[in-house]
């Protein structure tokens, strides 16, 4: 089956690419978009900045000492999209095998030298991945030989030693390259290197050995930290591990990492990763706005995570944050043209980002980069939108899970399913028979929606968030519809009083999407705005909801040293304030932003002002 | 004259240490500390991590590619305090020097390969203000013949070149050795250095070229940015530059990036760099109190900044800036036995730090450490504060400035004064006339003290803060006394609303100190409390004045998703919290710590508090 996970074992599997077909739409169009557009886009800048030459060998070698994993994840990718230009990108990494199975364009001839900076297990990670997908989309060929080639040479290299890798993602590949072959040998591995982390097996460097998840083992750690995309991947892995192993302690640990992580280290766009230095998780509540990292891999491997958490428990709550992080992390990153990207994803920018010719050195937030020096973003959207279908539905013993809205084919058990949908401008979906079957349909209601309905045949009834489970006596036949009903309609948020970040501040979200403003057109500095969160006003804009709210322009502002005795009451001229969903702010050029706006304290205290919404 | 900054014009003129010698009080101690015990707690330090050997050679080198520069900055502290350690130390260096004057036990079989950062420029900084202390205390020697050939040397290699270093600090030691030899080509050689950055002289890295102040030329900038060390390192040369050529345009050019950056750029305590990324400024405005790097170093260089404005134009705002990072940031540093630092000093800590056996690798805030990878602030604290009473008054046409109370002996022009004060626990200061002389007794009026008063024979008058000058007709006479009193009283002090981490918080300051919560004893979980900012009960514990103020500790605070449609009115317990000096906190072992309080908003909302007060 074509998904990037197939479990042996959970409440539910994954329904492939082959049973969810997307139509036109909000991710169908974005998926289109990848295939036709974004793979090209990475592969010339991998040309051009010799990333695939290093292969060919001849020329000095250039990029940084994981570049050959960007190359691994486009062919990820491009398995999953069958696209044409895989072969040849194949042939020419398989050419660069030695004999024994080593690949690496960087340490070849200083292999397993640098445990803590080398990336080799790294990158045999992604070229895993990429041979898992050629097998499941294709079958075998020169990708997948290749990949078990690599395969068996880290099983018989590091079997019997005590080291890993300093950056996790080998683990989840191997158990996923098991799933695939039904080698044991596979999983033996992976559950070795999650074993061996934090004995430590690694040594110590400026950021701690925290960064790479090596100062404790993974059975002891209470919540994620570290840098975010190794901790989120190697938390995929262990989860892989524990499901093939029947580990269900290991299972209950991450859980409560998770659970940890979701209450105190999360944004509310679903990002992780609070600081520049380290690309790290902070400490617990530490979520600045504007130095919010939320690095678009952290969340590409957060909603791996979520999904793999998913399948094994069937428990809603982690579908509701992969929806979060789907529609506010993954969405954003990409340029609405599919070539440009943002690598951190922050939720205030204070000044606008100075436009950049070609690469970009660092990973600041502000405007989209067509290319990083580190641009390991790009590949990982890439890879992730062509496999993006299998993670919007699963199946259980009863019937379908449906959880993700978007226009879109499925098919299950000799079920097929239309679900028509404007989702997430709008709340309603539609799921209509195509080919009638049995068994129980379940939509998801998300966490936010309560007051949703869901109406089938004579049925006609409010559901809570979780699923609204629709059963037909009989079966479905053809031309029957289940309708949901999910209330899309703006809310204001308020923070944990103990996130000092945002104190004093509310959000505005509609549905799954968080919005934000953003200073184009004839929008006020917002340093100097403050709202007031009273029913915000909605308007259609390109296809997209935007909101007005009411807001203030404070005037009067002091300057010189800006701690003073007193706090003089500013001037404030009311004005409206247009918020656009965070997902497609960016797109208008260099501009400042935020999510989180001050409340007019001046006007009145700030829970009055909630109970009155 | 024994002082690091002598001008050759300028409103002021610094008063050296021959002129100023603390007696036994709070900076008197310290002082004498830094003498006695942390000069050679760095030298042993120097000595177990191989950074002296390095000079001595025979050995594979050891430390970072800048340790040199930490053996410098210790000689020229021990020049200042005529340490006896000094002229084995300077020995051992001056062996090392080769022949055409080229010193650099990194880069000496690889010279000037690495401007960006290579740092050689940087080390000959710090060891020509080593041998300009050295000249100006003691005369010629070893170290200065040594400190001359590195300068010929510098001035023959880069007079005509476009180069120059990656980290500044040798611009303002060439223009201060100009001023002690006379030789007018250091003086040329700094204002080409200064000159030629941001034209741009260096290359293009992650941090991009504002890291190193070489974005734009220095006198186009409009705020200090990048690393904060680096640029305020370079500000002080600029101001060298500026006054020594009388370039009046530069030195309005820095003032204005002086205002601009502490209106928007620098923290409560007076430190700066906002972010551990990059050791950097941030953004105007981007001051998180958790994440503040506030860099001990940093700290040092704004001191040296705000003296050379203080001394060139004689506007008191300078001295104030001065005493706020003197009290809050420099008497942080180190712990109350001189043999441990921060290096950062973060205004909030959340979890306790654990305690580490022997060297830093990082520079993380929450516990002094004895010693760093990169150990730049210890040898910065000994060198300052070895040359810290050369800081505290300064002579003008008219007479005799006093700038820093502490109890000490001041003389000038005939004239001997002792100052005699508790200062900063108490605002009384007694400045008695010892032997007579003429001329008019200036005593500085900090910002923050309104209501003060001066008192001298007949005439007793309320003062506005800025200067106090005390005059007498037919001039002083012995057992003259001028009394200056300052309401050292404790203050509540609200933050720019533009300050988004602060926003709903207040700060406690009292005289020049900022106050703290400190987890020791029976206090609450820091994370929970909320202040009353009513008047605050006074406590003297251990010579030190603490506070009590009224707060309450919030219960029942959320689990699980922290961002919530409704703001629950949490529970409060009434408490009291006790508040520590800033500078003394962290003593007590591992411990959380926030300077803003949030402001209890359940009561009422803040600016009706602050009405209250």
């Amino acid at each position: 089956m074509a998904s990037p996970v197939l479990p042996s074992s959970g409440v539910l599997s994954p329904l492939g690419l082959d049973a969810v077909r997307p139509a036109p739409g909000f991710w169908g169009d974005r998926i289109a978009l990848n295939r036709e557009v974004t793979m090209a886009h990475c592969q010339e800048w991998m040309e051009k900045e010799g990333w695939i030459a290093n292969f060919r060998g001849g020329v000095p070698r250039r990029g940084r000492e994981f570049s050959d994993s960007e190359i691994y994840k486009l062919l990820e990718g491009m398995a999953w999209a069958d696209h044409p230009a895989l072969p040849e990108l194949a042939g020419i990494v398989a050419r660069a095998q030695e004999p024994d199975g080593y690949l690496n364009t960087r340490w070849r001839y200083a292999r397993y030298t640098d445990f803590e900076w080398g990336h080799e297990l790294y990158c045999y990670g992604h070229l895993i991945q990429a041979g898992v997908a050629r097998l499941r989309t294709h079958g075998e060929d020169e990708l997948t030989q290749v990949v078990r080639r690599v395969a068996d040479h880290v099983c018989a290299r590091f079997m019997e030693t005590t080291e890993t890798c300093g950056h996790p993602v080998v683990e989840m590949a191997l158990v996923e390259l098991y799933r695939a072959t039904g080698v044991e040998r596979y999983l033996e591995m992976a559950r070795r290197f999650v074993d061996r982390r934090g004995l430590p097996a690694l040594a110590d460097i400026e950021f701690g050995r925290g960064y790479f998840q090596d100062d404790v083992p993974v059975r002891q750690a209470k919540v994620f930290h570290g840098h975010a995309v190794r901790a989120l991947y190697l938390a995929s892995g262990v989860v892989d591990v524990a499901v093939e192993t029947g580990d269900a302690d290991l299972l209950k640990t991450v859980e409560a990492q998770w659970e940890s992580t979701i209450a105190r280290r999360t944004y509310l766009t679903g990002g992780m990763g609070s600081r520049h230095f380290g690309e790290s998780f902070g400490e617990d509540f530490e979520l600045p706005s504007d130095r919010a990292y939320s690095e678009t891999c952290a969340g590409v491997a957060s909603f791996m995570l979520s999904h793999r958490l998913l399948l094994a428990t069937g428990d809603v709550r982690y579908a509701d944050l992969a929806e979060r992080t789907l529609y506010n992390v993954l969405a954003t990153s990409p340029a609405l043209d599919g070539k440009s990207f943002f690598y951190a994803n922050p939720l205030q920018v204070r000044v606008p980002a100075e436009p950049l010719d070609g690469i970009n050195l660092a990973a600041e937030g502000g405007l989209r980069s067509p290319w990083f020096t580190v641009s390991c973003c790009p590949s990982n959207i890439a890879r992730t939108f062509a496999s993006l279908p299998a993670y919007f539905a699963a199946a259980e013993e009863s019937g379908v899970r449906i959880h993700h809205y978007t226009p879109a084919e499925i098919r299950h058990d000799g079920l097929v399913l239309n679900v028509e949908t404007d989702y997430p401008w709008s709340g309603r979906v539609a799921v209509t028979v195509a080919e009638g079957g049995t068994g129980s349909i379940s939509l998801r209601v998300p966490s936010w929606a309560e007051g949703a309905t869901v109406s089938y045949g004579e049925t006609r009834r409010a559901v809570s968030p979780g699923y609204a489970v629709a059963e037909a006596e009989g079966g479905w036949r053809p031309g029957d519809v289940i309708t949901l009903d999910l209330p899309v309609i703006s809310r204001w948020t308020v923070p944990d009083a103990r996130i000092d970040a945002l104190r004093g501040s509310v959000a505005i979200e509609r549905g799954p999407l968080v919005y934000c403003a953003e200073s184009v057109g004839d929008q006020p500095p917002l340093a100097e705005v403050v709202v007031r969160p009273d029913a915000a006003v909605e308007h259609v804009v390109d296809g997209a909801v935007e909101l007005d709210v009411k807001a203030a322009l404070i005037s009067g502002v002091p300057t010189g040293w800006p701690y003073t005795a007193e706090k003089e009451t500013p001037d404030e001229e009311p004005i409206t304030l247009r918020l656009v969903a965070y997902h497609r702010w960016g797109n208008h050029g260099p501009a400042t932003m935020r999510v989180w706006l001050p409340v007019d304290t001046a006007r009145t205290d700030r829970s009055r002002y909630l109970e009155e919404v």
